[in-house]
């Protein structure tokens, strides 16, 4: 049974409450007509988000404490309620975003399978970290004591929703989904660009709040931008923030974060290239045919990946200029396409416009149609590998589909991406040939990306346990974290040990029983006790 | 065999040379006689420090990828190699420290039980956190990607030795074997108040570096203050800082990682004052029994331990006077004793003078013996709830054997932990009786505290799997980690996600066949495969 109420009505969900906003009204546009969308939001007033946070403060004493069955029943209820909103949601998503319907749909399953998942993660139950060191009593010269250790959520996590995924990085998204399996109240700062999706969402989770019967606090989700978001974070409630978008908007979290009289952990994932590397034998064996599919990639959900691949390294030789061919003719024939949102578009032709004039920078192909100020135009660049070296500007990221190929020298590669910044991928192309030199490549691309990967493109981010989506700065601002899949719950915990603690005053997880059946480590020893 | 030089030159350890410093001459004293101790150290210059960070990052190419087996050797190797120095540091140790003999011993026996701890960790090999997510090319509509996941080290750690630990938060302590283990270099800056220990130390780790045949760069000394250490913590080629010692000095280390174009973890324990809570049933039972315990914890090395218990909650009754009337005796009895360097001694007479002199706290007792420059007296403080409430003073740190006692209405404990800051641990005692206070009691400590411990006193930290030396800020920097411990080693550690890496290219923790036959999650299940 789901319960969710459909009816937008522009208000904040400060726990069970509806709350107006106050400030400067402003609406969804869709962006493929340019129409304002119905209902006008406000920004969230100060007083209000201080009360979400003091509500997720005191819903934080009980939902830390919620058994690991009572959770995952929880976080399968909310993607119940998220189904339940059928085609109210997609239409909405559809008409916030200009995405196309299949990838709507697909997301709506990406998101209600990342809740899915983390409830199977919280039932497994390794994810609390129990350790139990055995006692000696008798040992000399000091007893040794009786040590066990769990991990424990740190508090309310604020999560910043993401843009370029209205569903699976925003209010019921990945951040979201790891927190509450955690055992960490949420309050979200919807995205302004899709905040009837982010109410429409918000109330299934508050539905699923009550329908669990967990305190009010559980969930809030507030509106605006700058401002109610820094209120959030520098809230001395909150415990831990997550965030997906831009490196400016990251960065300047992070400051209000370490400014804080007690720090507090960031977790944003900021911006990335996605650096592709094809060596010769790949090059030499389908190099039209990689220069086609790299298109594919790039162009998906119009560049607004944060996978995107924005820079190829070719190996100069063989099939280097079928590669170039392939991919030019792809972006050629690539329509002009609807991006998320008018500043998103016009940040992506500002950045086109920079490369186009950029001294020893090609323009290999532009897509069909015209630029207006909702609209992305595809956008390939040729250069090589001296003009790369000289100009940190080509190292940039630019959202959406542009991408700049670098035709090097094959012994350089593995230098060139020495010289990267951190990023979330970073992908080889090679053939059987190819062996030795992607060794070499693979030996540097590990220490620079957070996922690295063969044969394929970067586009497309499987959720599940060994995948990874981080790695180093300025990709994100916590490299020993991962904000997609099953390892993402380790980012809201930290570990408590308890001393010569009395067994019935211990959680399940650590009473010498072991009442709830989870892999522990005893004496060091992962035994499945 | 082990081949350690023992004649102390003052120089610093930049890889495999012999460097002597410049600027400032400073030479270690002898706490117990004021005598100062040749040789003469000098810092360590910029340049220097550069080139131990160069050599580090030279290093890492090849000691990341030594075999587990490689790696535990040479952890055991740098052990065998400080017991080699046998009375000759054990010696100096005291000439630099005025810690008594059986501490020391003791400190050298955990310092090399430390090194072999990590040894077994990373032979046992679930630390590299390996998991892998089986294929699925039939999938539709698209083919489930090979996924395996692994943790690397995140590049040379910087590492910080504290005054407090000459060996076990030192050149060779805690911090260093948990990064050796994890695969990074690291460049120790040694800590000035015991330079030649550091040498000694220092030069067994170099020629176990040399014994097992791996690069010069795996290990470097230098030496000096805060100059050498910031320079050492900007240098672009340090990946990551573990530090002991004060909240200022580790706030500043924080701030410089954090102000670099590429931000780095800092690792850092910097202040806790250990608060202690005697519930009723407890006190009743064996009131002064309890307050003379908890002396003997208070004055264990002179006060100078983190874990030293700093506050101590009495609720009021039965038993409260006798507590503190054993307390009392005992700190009356107790020997002013010299401390580890005059800089300290000198901040716990101005902390106890502050004390004192402040309004609504009574001296209970002090120790005898007079403070000279490098001696501290034991002092013990007794003041009531509204007092501490109203002097947000009371809760800062002295450095040393003093403690206040405050009375408090039982009811109320539970709400003045709350309101303490992030401890690296809290105490309970309780009775039979008091079973209901106690777990809600706990409930608020695990929340501020790394270690929660029950009928014992803080001091003394069992170096095993299960302990926590962490906290919330400001006990540390990074409350998710800890820096005792077999945990200690995730610190240096990221997970990278292989995405369709073909098997011959994988490390071999995550090759199919699993041939290091080490714990892993497939599937998202542990089944040591």
């Amino acid at each position: 049974m789901t319960t969710t109420e459909t009816l937008l009505t522009g208000a904040a969900l400060i726990g069970g409450t509806d709350v107006p906003g106050s400030g400067e009204p402003f609406q969804a546009v869709n962006p493929a007509t340019g129409a304002a969308l119905e209902p006008v939001f406000r920004p969230t007033a100060e007083d209000d988000v201080a009360r979400a946070a003091e509500l997720a403060h005191a819903a934080f004493k009980v939902y830390r404490h919620t058994g690991f069955e009572q959770r995952a029943t929880f976080l399968e209820r909310i993607a119940a309620e998220l189904e339940a909103l059928g085609d109210t949601l997609v239409e909405r998503v559809i008409a916030e975003t200009g995405l196309p319907e299949p990838r709507v749909r697909g997301e709506v399953g990406r998101t209600t399978g990342q809740l899915r998942l983390f409830a199977a993660v919280v039932r497994e139950g390794s994810w609390t970290g129990a350790r139990l060191d055995t006692p000696d009593p008798a040992r000399t010269p000091l007893p040794k004591p009786d040590l066990r250790q769990r991990r424990i959520p740190l508090g309310p996590v604020a999560v910043f929703a993401a843009s370029n995924f209205p569903l699976a990085f925003s209010v019921a998204g990945g951040d979201t989904a790891s927190a509450l399996a955690a055992g960490a109240p949420v309050v979200v700062k919807a995205h302004p660009a899709h905040p009837g999706t982010s109410e429409l969402v918000g109330r299934a989770v508050r539905s699923a709040v009550r329908g669990c019967d967990l305190p009010e606090g559980t969930f809030s989700l507030v509106h605006g931008g700058v401002e109610p978001g820094l209120a959030l974070v520098r809230h001395p409630r909150i415990a831990a923030v997550g965030f997906t978008g831009s490196r400016r908007g990251g960065l300047a979290l992070v400051a209000a974060a370490a400014a804080r009289p007690v720090p507090i952990p960031v977790f944003a994932e900021m911006s990335s290239v996605n650096p592709v590397f094809v060596l010769p034998g790949a090059l030499a064996e389908r190099g039209a045919e990689l220069g086609a599919e790299f298109v594919a990639s790039l162009t998906t959900g119009v560049g607004q990946l944060c996978t995107s691949p924005g820079l190829v390294f070719l190996a100069e030789g063989p099939g280097a200029d079928e590669f170039v061919a392939a991919a030019s003719a792809a972006v050629g024939a690539a329509a002009a396409a609807p991006m998320l949102n008018v500043g998103i578009a016009a940040a992506f032709t500002d950045g086109v416009r920079r490369l186009t004039g950029s001294a020893g920078v090609r323009t290999a192909a532009t897509g069909t149609g015209t630029s207006d100020t909702c609209t992305g135009v595809p956008h390939l660049f040729v250069t090589d590998e001296a003009r790369f070296a000289a100009d940190p500007a080509l190292r940039e990221e630019v959202f959406g589909p542009s991408s700049i190929v670098v035709r090097a020298s094959a012994d350089r590669l593995p230098a060139l991406a020495a010289e990267l910044e951190g990023q979330l991928t970073a992908t080889v192309h090679a053939a059987a040939g190819d062996c030795e030199q992607a060794g070499a490549l693979l030996d540097e691309l590990e220490l620079i990306a957070g996922r690295v990967l063969f044969d394929g493109w970067p586009t497309g981010v499987e959720v599940g346990h060994a995948v990874v989506h981080g790695g180093p700065f300025p990709a994100t601002s916590a490299p020993a974290t991962t904000s997609v899949g099953s390892l993402a719950i380790e980012r809201f915990l930290r570990p408590v040990a308890y001393q010569n603690v009395p067994d019935a005053l211990l959680a399940p997880e650590l009473r010498a029983a072991n009442p709830l059946g989870i892999p522990r480590r005893v004496d060091g020893s992962l035994t499945g006790d």
